[in-house]
This record gives structure tokens, C-alpha cells and sequence, in this order.
């Protein structure tokens, strides 16, 4: 049976990667509304996908945002239940003009697919859709009960989905959820992840003048909102990382101490990894591992700045208004909701004199931390042994996966987060891509997951 | 004679402003390569009023920039010669949406004519013609000998206007130079300018990683650019508009006495009437009089800043780069080159560790003080008396005319700074305007000038 499935597999690699880019070629960039049409186009390609591996009750489940995905295959009786969620949104693309090819028309260079959402998370969501179709194809059956739940807006806040599982958690009946959306620090090194950070995105504006003024004219008593959001910033975060929000740090759990020495040692050398990627030396608490800093710190960047003129040439202007997008990652145990709140009142307080300042918070979601030692979680790991012939490395990640956190609370089962992304695959960056090999390694894992799991 | 000049003068008002509103219709934008072709329409334009009114030698100069426009009327033997000067470029009209009405398209609300260039500087340069035209028709001939030299690149450097200048003075020999391109502090009160402020406008862009990175999987360990123009902001200028660039202030030329009096007491309210302009209390050295930090202090502003997101909702990217448009305003004595020298190393010390900083020029000018006492400044005041009914005040500015400093030093003549526009002129802003009563008593202001210069 092994050998067969091996076999399809092997048999239709274009296949499935034809499969993908069919969807990849679908511009779903869930945050800007001249995409709706795309949204739509891009959920109804993952629909299809699930009825034609013989999925029930399939359809497009309407949101007061973009539509979620829902199929089942319930056919295994007194076998678990498994959830499966992705989501068919993409990052947006500029700077468009460092794209190698086209981010809507995949192309594989080298060992790699190369395409807006190749990884994130089309093509992460498209390996267990293949594993799903082998095990049907070849067995007649998949070997456990399978719930697949798709977003359209992970990229933009996932309000929907989180609504949308809080009503009717009772329709998600499930003894385990896997969350196909992470990363591995190299292609030999397969990880499971127990520990994602939150988020908190807000949009600080500060008003100053009634109207854009000359700098000839006012410089020197007027009030420049781009140099009121420059002294708030550094004020927020010091050269040395450190964040100055009161309370901001009086939740930050500390680390077990194995934690603090796989962290410390990091034996898997994953910081080196991502220092090469950044190709600059490390900048931030420098106190703490690279690694502590990445899983288990509240970090906060500054995204964008808009306001006045970033035009060709000069013009001299102070603006009227300026606003600025920063966000802040948070480790379990911060709650996004109480940290708005404290930055919030922290920005207020740092705004100088002349300007008006107001935050708004544009999206939240939870951190999360699950056991390692449920039975779903040692199916995984022994998938992962068998593709990759030794043990994953249990790891946290930086990123967030808000929806994680909520099926945790609120479903109460495990929650499986295993992924086979690479740090050079130029997630929400120009030349996004998926590496073939972890593709195809990826359906095979999560064949044997699956199989693992019953 | 004088009751026949007002006649004309009269009677072709309504002709007279829709000789400028033609002129304000193209978009002569000096900063954007798109409108190269409206320059020199804009240019055209300018040499046709001038062959109108029967000036010799007229054309367009080319540069290796925007052309300049001259023309010469040198009928009047044993008179002065002027050498007026304007310019025909604009500034750019983002952000758009805000505009009442389409800036190109001139529109007269209320007492003002509303276009982008309806001040600076079509509608003050329009008016010296008019004002010329009108002499030439009523009386046959002008008072004096005029040169008129107009440049395209007024907003975006004058560099072309300054190397002709330095090249080819031998072709503008000339007693006195006239510049119609500054304001009044209201309509009622007139004002002679004897001080400009120079200017060093820079780009500093910082680069960190090598490509941009996604927060969740980066932040903690990696340098944001953004972050580091923020923090290198906020140490070049504090909330109370202290500089800190070691040495700027070393060569801030002390105020006379007469100077600290009227910058104290402001006899007359300019300083609130900016202040209600903008809307806003007085930022900044509030050790000093606000009349002071405008026309005598050295100020820096932040233009605007790019790099990562600014776009509709959230985007968790690190940049790679990021860059802002900063500029200082310098009281004379401050050398624009020596400022930005300094400017430069104090940037490239404030970068904080991870990212790479480079400081580019984008433009420079000096900063000019003139005497009030020539013979010239002696005619302005009297032209100003008598259109206005009382003295003018002799006041700075504290914007740039970099032209009137290098006349100044090149040509070393008196140079006559004389202009009608208003505090709430929206200059390089949206909704640009020029009063209709500034511009008509403009005219005869002017015509009185060049009949008091003879």
C-alpha cells in the first residue's frame, strides 16, 4: 500500500503542481477591495478541489467579509476527527518592480515555484489537499474523518473565520486541528511548532497645521506631524530593541529551562539561518538569545510612514497629518485587546506639544502554546521522522496564527501546527516562492500524518 | 499721465487676468519628467506676452535643465536698467483630493483666483508684465531699461538659473534686480524684503536587510530602517525644535536691536496671523520670538518618509530601505554646502547599529540680506506708500530664493524683494490662490516703482 501511494505520487508531481498554479494565478490579495472578484475566484478553485477528491457538503460559507471554504469527508466512522484549515488569501505585491516574474504567473527558476503565495499558504494549503487525493485515489478512503476550513482574510485580520468559529464551533466537531501555515529552519531540519506570538496592528495618525503648510513660511513654529510620529517612535522602541509601553512586559512568561538552553545553544543553528537571510548582523535586546527574542519577546516594528511628500525632486512641505502603521508581536500570555490599550495610552502620553494624535486598532490576534504530548502531535512528529529520517525539533515561531490560538480556546483540542516552509521563501516579500522539494516531501508527510493519526 | 495709466490699467482687467488664467492652465510642473512638455509651453507662454508688449531679443534659453526665458527692452538711454526676474514653473498639486476645484483649471471664488501657480509665481510675475504693458501702451515707452529673466526650475533647485547666472553675467548688466515672488503679512500691509533664508534640501535613505522581511518571522532580531530614521530624527531635532547637529549654530548672525524690538513686539501681528493660518499654538525655540525662529533661526523639517506600507490595511513587512526628505532652513551666513556637510555627518553618527545610512543633496541655496538704502529699495518704498497709503515695513522671510542671493553676490547690485502674496495663499499647497485686489494694486504698485526708479 505504501509503495502504491508512493507511486501516485510520484506519477502525478505536475499534476499537482499544475493544480497549484491554477490557484496562484488567481490574484486573491484580500486587503485591497479591487480584489473581491479575485477572492471569490480563488475560493471557488479550493470548492472545486475538494469536490473532486469526492468532499460533501462543499460550498463558500458567506462572512460579512470574504467567504470561507467548508467540505468534509466523514467516512470513517470511530476513526478521529481532523480539521484542517488554511487560507486562499495572499500578502499584497509592491514593491512590484523587484519581482523577478510576474507574482500572478508562477514560475519555476531552479528548485523553486515562484509566485505570490506560492508558500503562504496556497501552496502549503495545496500539499495536504495532494495527500488527501493520493490517500482517496489509492486506498478508496481516507484513513480519518477530515473537516477542511479555508479563510479568506488571514492576511488582513481573519475577523471572519474567528467570528465564524465562535458561532458555530458546534459544526466543527473535531479531535484535532492541523494548521498547515509554518516554517522549518532548513530543508533537513523538520520542526513542530508549539508556540506562536500574537499580534497587535494598529495605525497611529497625528494632526497638526489645519492645512499642509510651506516650510519657508512656518518653519519654526509650526508643528510637523512627520517629526511628532519620528519622537513617538523612538520613544516607543530604543536603538537597543527595548520597548517602553508601562506594563508591556510585566506578563511576558518566562521560559522553561529547556526552553532557555535550546535557545541558548541553539542547536539547530536556525538564528544563523535567518541571519544570513537578513544578511545584517543582529539588532535588538541583545540580553536575550537571538532566538528568545524571535519566540518569546514582545517586539514591536514600524511598517510605514505616510504623509507629505516622498515624490522625485523636493518639495517643502509640512503636512497637515502623517500616520504610521506599527504593530507588536506578543508571546503567550499578552493579550492584544490589553496591549492596545497600553500602547494606546503610551502614544497619547509621548505626543509633543502642536498635534493631535489618535490610534486605531487595526487588527489583534492571540499567541498560543500546545502540549507536545498529545496524540495527534506524536502522529506528526512520527510523519515528520519518516520523511525526513530523524526527529523533529520542537520550536516556537515568531509569526502569528490568530486563528491557532482560537481553536485552542475554543475548540479545546490539540492543535497540530506543522508547515515546510523555508526562511528564504520571500513570504509577503518580492519573489515569493516554494521550494519543490518540500512540496512533494510536504504530501508525503502529511499522508503519512493522516494515516498515523487513525 | 498718472490718470491715464489708472484708465488702462482699469479697463483691462478682465483681459489682464485671463492673460494669466491661460498661463495658469498649463501645468508646468518643474519636479515631474511627465510635464516636460508644459514647461516649455509654460515657457512659450511667457515669451509671447513679452514679444506682445515689443520687447527685443526674445526667446528661450536652453540649459541642461528647463529652458529660461529672457527679453529686453533697453529703449530708455541714461536710465537704470532692471533686471526682473520670475519664474514660470509650479509645484506639484498632490494631494490631489483636496483641491476645490482642479488646479489647472482657474477658478475665480470670492475675491481670489484659484489655481496652482495663481501666486507662485505666475500671477506676481503676470503682474510686473501687466504693469509694464500698461506703461508701454499709455505713455510709448517704459520709465527704465528692463530685462526679464524667467527660469523653470524655481521648485526643484534653480540650478540651471544659477550657473547662467555665474556664466553669462556680462548679459545682464543692470542696476537693480527685481524679484516679485514674495508676500505681504496681510493686504494692508505692505512690506519691503531685506532677509531670505537659505536652504539645504536632502534625501537620507537607510538600508538594512537585504530584502524585505516579514515581522512575525524577523522581528526581534532584525533592523528596521524605518526605525532608524525615526530614531535618527528624533535626535537631529528634539520636541523643542533644538537642532542638534554640532556646529549649525555657530555662525547665526546676532539680531540688531532694531531687529529684536520688531521681532518682540511685532507691531505688526504677523506672527499671529500665521499662527492663525495654521491653526495651531507655536511649536518650537519658544525661547525665541516666533518672528525670530521663522526669519533668523536655522530650522529642519521632515518632508516625508517612504519604504514598506503605507497602503490600506495591514502589511507586516520590515523594509529593506527606507528614506526621508529632510530640509534645513538657514539664516544667513549659514553656507547651504557647510550645512549640509554637517548635516551629513551627524546623520551617518546617529545610525544605529544593522543598517547603512548615505545622505544625498538634493538641493542648496543661500540665504541673502539686503540693505534697505539704495535707491531702488528707496523707489519700492515709495511706490508701496503710495498704492498702500503707508509705510512699508521691512521685514524678513523665512523662505528661500536662492536666485536673490546669488544675484546679490554675482551681479552686486541691489536686489529688490517686493511681493503681493498672502499668509493664506496655500502656496504648495492644495488650493493655491491669489487675491484679486493683491494682484490689480500689485500692478500699480509696480508700474509706480519703475516710474520712481527712472
Amino acid at each position: 500500500m505504501a509503495q502504491q501511494l508512493e507511486s501516485y505520487i510520484q506519477e502525478h508531481e505536475g499534476r499537482f503542481l499544475e493544480d497549484l498554479k491554477g490557484w496562484l494565478r488567481i490574484p486573491s490579495i484580500s486587503t485591497l477591495p479591487e480584489h473581491a472578484g479575485d477572492i471569490r475566484r480563488a475560493a471557488e478553485y479550493a470548492a472545486g478541489q475538494l469536490r473532486g477528491m469526492g468532499f460533501a457538503n462543499v460550498g463558500l460559507i458567506a462572512t460579512k467579509g470574504h467567504p470561507l471554504v467548508y467540505g468534509e469527508w466523514l467516512n470513517a466512522p470511530g476513526k478521529p476527527t481532523l480539521l484542517v484549515y488554511g487560507h486562499y488569501d495572499v500578502q499584497p505585491v509592491d514593491p512590484i518592480e523587484l519581482w523577478e516574474t510576474p507574482p500572478f504567473e508562477p514560475t519555476i527558476r531552479g528548485d523553486s515555484l515562484y509566485a505570490r503565495g506560492a508558500c503562504d499558504d496556497k501552496g502549503q494549503t495545496m500539499l495536504v489537499f495532494k495527500a488527501m487525493e493520493s490517500l482517496i485515489t489509492v486506498n478508496g478512503a481516507l484513513p480519518v474523518n477530515v473537516r477542511v476550513l479555508l479563510e479568506g482574510e488571514e492576511e488582513a485580520g481573519g475577523e471572519s473565520i474567528a467570528a465564524y468559529v465562535q458561532e458555530h464551533s458546534d459544526r466543527l466537531g473535531c479531535d484535532a486541528v492541523f494548521i498547515c501555515d509554518t516554517g522549518m529552519p532548513s530543508k533537513d531540519i523538520p520542526v513542530l511548532i508549539y508556540g506562536l506570538r500574537g499580534i497587535t496592528y494598529t495605525e497611529v495618525e497625528v494632526r497638526g497645521p489645519k492645512r499642509d503648510l510651506h516650510s519657508g513660511e512656518f518653519g519654526g513654529i509650526a508643528p510637523n506631524p512627520l517629526h511628532a510620529l519620528a519622537l513617538i517612535i523612538a520613544s516607543l522602541k530604543d536603538a537597543g530593541g527595548h520597548i517602553h509601553i508601562p506594563g508591556l512586559y510585566d506578563r511576558v512568561r518566562p521560559p522553561t529551562g529547556a526552553e532557555q538552553a535550546f535557545w541558548r545553544d541553539d542547536p539547530l543553528g536556525i538564528a544563523e539561518t535567518l541571519r544570513e537571510e537578513m544578511g545584517t548582523g543582529y539588532v535588538g535586546e541583545n540580553e536575550y538569545p537571538p532566538l528568545e527574542r524571535l519566540w518569546a519577546r514582545p517586539t514591536l516594528e514600524v511598517h510605514g510612514i505616510s504623509g507629505g511628500f516622498v515624490g522625485e525632486g523636493a518639495k517643502t512641505v509640512i503636512p497637515a497629518a502623517a500616520k504610521a502603521k506599527i504593530s507588536l508581536r506578543l508571546p503567550p500570555d499578552l493579550r492584544s485587546e490589553e496591549v492596545f490599550a497600553l500602547f494606546e495610552r503610551r502614544v497619547k502620553e509621548l505626543a509633543p506639544a502642536g498635534v493631535e494624535v489618535s490610534v486605531t486598532n487595526i487588527h489583534g490576534g492571540e499567541g498560543v502554546m500546545v502540549s507536545p504530548d498529545s496524540a495527534p502531535m506524536r502522529a506528526a512528529a512520527a510523519a515528520l521522522k519518516e520523511t525526513y529520517g530523524k526527529e523533529p525539533a520542537l520550536t516556537r515561531e515568531g509569526g502569528s496564527i490568530p486563528i491557532a490560538a482560537l481553536f485552542d480556546e475554543v475548540l479545546r483540542v490539540p492543535v497540530v501546527m506543522m508547515g515546510f516552509g523555508l526562511p528564504d521563501d520571500n513570504l509577503h516579500s518580492p519573489n515569493e516562492k516554494y521550494s519543490l522539494a518540500q512540496f512533494f516531501r510536504g504530501i508525503r508527510t502529511v499522508a503519512s500524518f493522516l494515516q498515523k493519526l487513525a
